[in-house]
């Protein structure tokens, strides 16, 4: 639980308080990080920043971004003002922490990463799944070789808060998400989580991408969330031109091959993202919403599950994990750690950056992108590479 | 517990001795049918007769046909004699109950196809899956539209029994086994059970298919199997033209998507077939190496899990199902269902028949078929109907 | 799949034809046994006779024990049957297994005991448990010391097929079934297995028993059962002497401890039998509702789950293993290897004995004494040994 | 994620820095709350104190309680510590919230409680794991009556933490945590979770204690814990005069009945508190080490699972779940939302306390000396009220 004493030193500015804006707040308070100024549009911020209280609000991003108090900013806003965002907080001179996908296209995604490259501050992307301490583990098993050669990766991330016709999100629009939507919202968590375990980047992609809903229609006026009970009065019905569900096949730079599903129709599933990684020695599983566990496959042996924070588990995800085993660590845990991380990295520790860079932000836009490209073409689409021969 | 009086008036002869023989051989025992002869090769068939309690045995299996006293046959010989031996089963006029997948390729399977449509007698492929409870169920639902309309289904079928370079069998070679291997052997299985339940012919398929072990060894001289201390003394490497892995995306004629997922060298995975169906009422998940539980998936209730034989259950598999719940049925107990609804209609009992049909057996290769051609292709390809028009 | 040829030789006489003696015969059909024989009532067991295809019904058994075409006798009908049939056939001269509990007390229970150790026959209980695969291996892995000393046993047996005052069933009558019902019914098979596991009698007992139906009402008239929808007409009330549910905390002769739970109105639970052995080396876990996996536990290493039938599941079961890994044996599997165990033995086989002896259903019958006094006492009380000295 | 303005100027002062103390500096920071006072032995807590941000390091923990600009204490110190420092909480006109159990023995407790209801301040004490969703959502379950009256309460709380001897702590010791230790430190944990969704306080106990280490082995010197390699060089022995597992019997004031398992010893359990409920309507069961699911059992319909912050989970829990469904919340979560309470009642919210108060922290003590009475007399135990006629 230990945090190193310059992280009380920093002090961060959000951008954004919608779902996640506050996840970010909640965490950099664990560490000790002190929240010094919430954005958003005036009229909403002064109560937010008042309910968490956080000292300063402002109605402008640009007015944060000139705060000497703050030395790094959090982007939640909706993905269509990240590049902006992403642009002015490196031309001030901040670190900077941007929700994914980094921007709406490659485009934007290329100004931002050819910024960052040349930026003494550090960029991360919010590609929060990496700091499971589980995901940590298989990222070092699988460095080490004790998976052997990854033969094929099968896994899905699978939701249902988009089931009904009725179910409304800024994400549904393509001016605000983007051309794609499962694949780019849970999707990339998927295919950035194992491309970060296996260290290697997708080079190809077949896709066949669904839209369930074809029509959808959105609730006008006041919309009372997460209460069973009430419901919209009236509706507008809207074209839905973002997909519902995908299969994607991979295939990474070491020769593995990936099979992916996504989908946000999927009923009874919540927030389900699944990898499972045959290897030539043993396989591997998880899951997020049993993420303390890790599986194991074997031929000749029994199968394992080993338990975070145990002997068993490896050390190797030590200084990301604060809880004995047993007492579980959530989603909310991760974004403490991978904050631990940047701002580790700001305060200027050593040892390896684990969280994600430009680059990989980049890349992953790279993949979606492509990804649409086969499904048009239905033949299988390369995705291009930032910079030719550099891996993970 | 109880069998109409006329199965045991008839009569059974099993060709094969290997693996699967004796499993129909015990099936058929409980459910009191006479298994009047058995047939392999000369100098093997005996001892296997007198260990398994069947008076008769033959070393040519014409000769077992031409038997006044056998009124079903059960063909369990490697896949390349599936073709003359169902021929011959035919010409002779006795029912048959023959091994899937139904033969080597479709030109084969389309002459079964023509004789058996031609043929008083019943003809059966012997996909077991379809006699879980929790698939005749699945079949009931999806078609009283419990499930609403199927949106996608996912799933895999994964095996580790060939997942060593030394694992030797039959099916690796394509002279004996088939240009496919895992999936004409197992990925057919869940595409039957799938289209069984949606009530749904396979449309079109992309597939990529990948071979891990390009050369393995086979063991020379006598092989211990089943014997973790053991091992062979001497190998001979050979190359492997068949498939250790797939991806396949399917689309049904309903317009349903499907994807799955077939490994042979999925360490950990004994014989792990999963479903997902994704409707758009409720989700349905189920699992061979559990099968008592089938769950479903909703938005609004809680998720569920029905225990085999309960009122939540439903009781549309009642016919196939013995045991009372908790006293768990498995695999075994798959072969005596499917011969319980086999010879039941031999027998002249009314209702659906739910076995699989040479029809269907034959379309399960055109399936196989398509998706080779989609792998060379690296295209979507259509599968062609046997009758066009007529659905399963 | 294979049985030794002798036991093609051996004839069976089963009496009763309720829900369990269809259940024997089908076993023994599996193995290739002769069912020569049934008995039940006349008027009821020529039907039955029929339908399960044996050739000669009995309505009176001691007609079937004087028939000399019968080897073995299997006694399936109610428990206060169980002493003068199995009384009658070691007079008789025939090999028996008698279903569980062997008798209404151990006043019944010693003049059996007494019996079969002078006769030359072989005498069984029908403690089925003992043939999951996993549980045999357990019993060799205790006995070989790979748990360590075993310091705590915990379990439980829960069913819900009594929870409602109107489910009926001859086991809730003392005059029918005993003084005690769901001890004797299921928690004698959690004592038995978890004996037969460590190799230890149970010495002292502590219990706790409780009626939640202080009055049932017993369904007058036709019943039709195994239907949802159909409820009898009318009922009867009448008050209910024996347990719905226990505690029972227990001392091996080994110094484990146990703590069963045991419950017939345990709403959701439908057969499930959960044990968890805590050794000073590691521990072990299994459930028979989901029989085909042996959990075990670890402080230094990974938790395990090894599968019946692979090398890390252990060879110790192959005899008492018919199919694959991942090939789901069940509770119909349990009564074939129970019986492979007793014909052995009656065919001569070598090999160690691992069937209930008629000690050990004795035994069995005095710990539930035991605890009944230990109930009405509020004390610890000793379970008397049959022969002082003497272990499992 | 929201809270009341009021939590942001309250200030806590924390007495104790081992394990679980920086975990309630933690949960505070989540709430925004100000931990302006951290105490612990001087030359130990300057350093935790910079290490967690905490502006003043006490080391007298008097002179915190002096210091007007602490609203709050959090007694975390060992056990023994407990009655003094809550004494002088009180004393100080302080609200306390201090870890469990409340004191050595309830001669201490009943002074506490005493002085606690004199006071006009909150006084809580830390059962946490009434703060899962899934157990507040239990209560509220049980108080409308869904699950029927409820007949048995079966479940256990097992860990290996002090699988060894080896194993070291300063809970092992009576002197410093109490004459008992498992049922004690983890057992109340249990009983209290179980009593607060009954409703019901435990009326007498039946209970069998077991130490499996009599002699243990104390490591000399500098102990490098969570480091599997390092091992103490030399150890000292000691008597274990605490158990290391126990099983208890209990009955409940509406009389229920309750099985509780617990120990210490159990290899491959980490933290995991299990709990099964058993109604006349329906059943329900709940794992701490996977917290998100709650499952209901029933005889009629299937068994479910609701997942937390779904419409089927219930809306009764939800100021205490800040995450979407399927966003995992676990352990740090349960102080966060105790802090939640404990401090919503102190800034004078209105609804239930629902936290563990003085009265619940003497009645558990109270219920683990009549189990060790128990234990050494072998009969049942009554369990004395604070407060006769009083109901939680």
């Amino acid at each position: 639980m230990s945090s190193p004493k310059s992280l009380h030193q920093l002090r961060a500015g959000v951008i954004g308080t919608g779902f996640i804006g506050p996840v970010h707040i909640e965490a950099l308070h664990r560490l000790g990080v002190q929240v010094a100024g919430l954005c958003d549009v005036a009229g909403r911020v002064e109560g937010a920043a008042a309910r968490l209280g956080i000292a300063r609000a402002y109605g402008d991003y640009r007015e944060l971004l000139r705060s000497p108090e703050i030395d790094v900013i959090h982007i939640t806003a909706p993905n269509r003002y990240h590049c902006e965002m992403s642009l002015a907080a490196l031309a001030a001179g901040k670190h900077c922490i941007c929700e994914k996908p980094l921007a709406m296209d490659t485009r934007q995604t290329a100004q931002i990463l050819k910024r960052a490259r040349a930026s003494a501050t550090v960029f991360a992307v919010n590609y929060n799944v990496r700091f499971y301490p589980a995901v940590l583990q298989l990222r070092r098993l699988a460095a080490r070789g004790e998976l052997g050669d990854i033969i094929h990766v099968n896994g899905s991330y699978l939701q249902d808060w988009l089931f009904k016709e009725t179910d409304y999100n800024w994400r549904l629009l393509p001016e605000e998400g983007g051309k794609l939507r499962a694949v780019a919202d849970i999707g990339t968590h998927w295919m950035d989580t194992v491309s970060f375990i296996l260290g290697a980047r997708i080079t190809s992609v077949f896709a066949d991408l669904g839209t369930w809903h074809k029509t959808r229609r959105r609730p006008l006026g006041e919309v009372q969330t997460f209460s069973g009970a009430a419901e919209a009065a009236r509706y507008a019905p809207y074209p839905v031109k973002t997909e519902d569900f995908a299969s994607v096949l991979l295939q990474f730079s070491t020769g593995a091959r990936g099979n992916l599903a996504v989908s946000q129709v999927a009923a009874g599933r919540k927030n389900c993202l699944r990898l499972e990684l045959y290897g030539s020695k043993k396989s591997a599983w998880w899951c997020s919403e049993d993420p303390e566990l890790l599986h194991f496959g074997d031929r000749d042996t029994a199968n394992e599950a080993a338990v975070r924070g145990t002997p068993a588990f490896g050390p190797d995800a030590a200084p990301y994990i604060d809880y004995p085993a047993g007492h579980v660590e959530g989603f909310p845990d991760t974004f403490k750690m991978l904050f631990r991380s940047v701002y580790g990295a700001i305060a200027g520790a050593a040892g390896e950056r684990l969280f994600a860079t430009a680059e990989d932000g980049h890349h992953e836009v790279a993949v979606c992108e492509a990804i649409l490209n086969s499904h048009r073409t239905k033949t299988w689409a390369k995705v291009p590479s930032a910079r030719p021969g550099k891996t993970l």
